[in-house]
């Protein structure tokens, strides 16, 4: 036991945040996906109806990292009522070498917060344009303020604009990123918010699309965060005919539980053959967004090599501090 | 951190033994498998040639049991040559209720081996003739020792042979096994060893048959437990055509990488459609061996109920003990 390092989410919350560090990291697990290599299975996924829970399991093997984690996401849908948040979890992380435990990450989510928001940073840094200052965020909840902070690392963001079902909470939102450098305003028009940004980024459990194709402008980019599973979806189909790109950060995911899968079972999409992913636009193997005007998409279902960056990143960053 | 249990292999080993009552905790679990309710989604598996490294990742969730299992198993098959056990891994125990993790188990496969070994004892419980005297243990593991161990708890084992490919390996056991109190020898010839036994356990990762349809006497059981990949089989598929009764622990998986695969990949069966689990002879839903002269075949290939049960019975335990 003494040879496993154990971590409380405390200690990983003083050793790791949202920064370019954290972006770079991530970045870095796309380009090597994309380089082939990567070892990634599909999702483990269990649903307990019954409790109303379901327990996601992540895994990538990444050829050259010290160590690969597994990573355990439970959501239990009645926690807030009983005043625990409804996702918590950990990550293990096991030894590239000989497969046995080096550490257990008891983070409750967090690490999953971070590169779930890192990604997003991943994306508006290869898919927005560089000179975008207004950002429209739809949802008012944690990711929604760690988007908005991960946009701000990588692109000039002045101005924020936030949308929610419940205007309520898009205004405490507002008021709280405000506080904390971002100057954001709330809006109860979701078509609105979308008009006034250079980014959007959506963040909800929508199960019905809360972007319209028709409220996109030319040079938008959104990236779509929200949808993890079969049943959601936050994007019009036909955004992803209207934009000129559209980016999966794995197109084997993105056809189950992205926005892609709603494409296609609309028919407004037949075919994801030739859709590029996240690490073939940093890697240069394609060539991403080619002119100011362009509308892109980067649907972010989340993926274990992520999971493993971000562990192996934690663990680097303890082992530094000591 | 304070509320999560984490519990080393020495604690895990000090509170739970191979025995009656781990039998019958395995045993229960498949009896709840069979009456429906249990959510068990497919192993999750990932390969790692360029380290010659696996993961299987297996869970279940039992209704009415207060925590669920996720259970991680590594397999590095290059750790002899530097001194590891090619197998090691943990498991954590999730609250049913809110899916918060309730404890971290560090077993390095201990968990495992038992679970293995206590599923060996609930199949000759149910299968076996009552009067079983002799075992045949192909293999000299630690698995092919605890199978043994397992066996003798439920049926009257009054003299074991052994048989393993290396055969100075088998007397090893033979002699260890004898020390403990169940009079062993060693065979070299495996279809001597089978004549010999009321009951047979194959417990090796053979790729090749290693015991032959035409060795099978009336009256015998026989225990394939090896099998746990699409690329391992123990039994000649002839077994299964020969055998009056074949049983899987889940169907769903012996069909993919237990006996069952062989025999139908080799066409000696062409339909799975009615074979019984495990769980359907313990609720007496299927008669199972209905006379003293059937040879029946239990195909084990390892399931996430039998995780969740053994380290909710280890929890327990180890609560009972404090």
């Amino acid at each position: 036991m003494s040879d496993i390092l154990i971590l409380s989410e405390d200690q990983l919350r003083e050793c790791v945040d949202l920064d370019l560090a954290a972006i770079e990291v991530v970045e870095n697990a796309f380009a090597t996906l994309a380089d082939g290599g990567v070892v990634m299975p599909p999702v483990l996924s269990m649903h307990m109806p019954d409790v109303n829970g379901e327990l996601d399991v992540k895994t990538a093997y990444v050829p050259g990292l010290p160590g690969f984690a597994v990573k355990l996401s439970p959501g239990f849908f009645d926690n807030p009522s009983k005043g625990l948040p409804s996702t918590s979890g950990l990550m293990v992380l096991l030894s590239s070498e000989t497969g046995r435990v080096s550490a257990v990450l008891l983070d409750n989510g967090y690490l999953t917060d971070l590169r779930t928001a890192a990604a997003g940073g991943v994306a508006a840094r290869n898919l927005a344009r560089e000179d975008a200052r207004r950002a429209a965020i739809f949802g008012a909840g944690l990711q929604a303020r760690m988007q908005l902070r991960s946009l701000a690392l990588v692109r000039p963001i002045e101005e924020a604009v936030i949308w929610a079902r419940d205007n309520a909470k898009a205004q405490a939102m507002a008021e709280e990123m405000t506080a904390a450098g971002i100057s954001c305003k709330a809006s109860a028009d979701p078509a609105e918010a979308a008009a006034f940004a250079d980014v959007i980024v959506t963040t909800t459990p929508a199960s019905k699309p809360i972007l319209q194709a028709d409220w996109l402008c030319p040079g938008q980019h959104v990236t779509a965060m929200g949808s993890d599973q079969a049943g959601k979806n936050e994007l019009d189909p036909h955004c992803l005919d209207r934009a000129d790109l559209y980016v999966a950060d794995r197109v084997s995911q993105t056809r189950l539980m992205g926005e892609l899968r709603a494409a296609l079972e609309t028919g407004v999409l037949t075919d994801a053959d030739d859709i590029p992913e996240l690490g073939n636009i940093i890697t240069g193997r394609h060539p991403g967004r080619t002119g100011p005007e362009q509308i892109t998409i980067a649907d972010l279902t989340g993926t274990g090599v992520q999971d493993t960056a971000i562990a192996t990143h934690a663990l680097a960053a303890f082992s530094k501090d000591q």
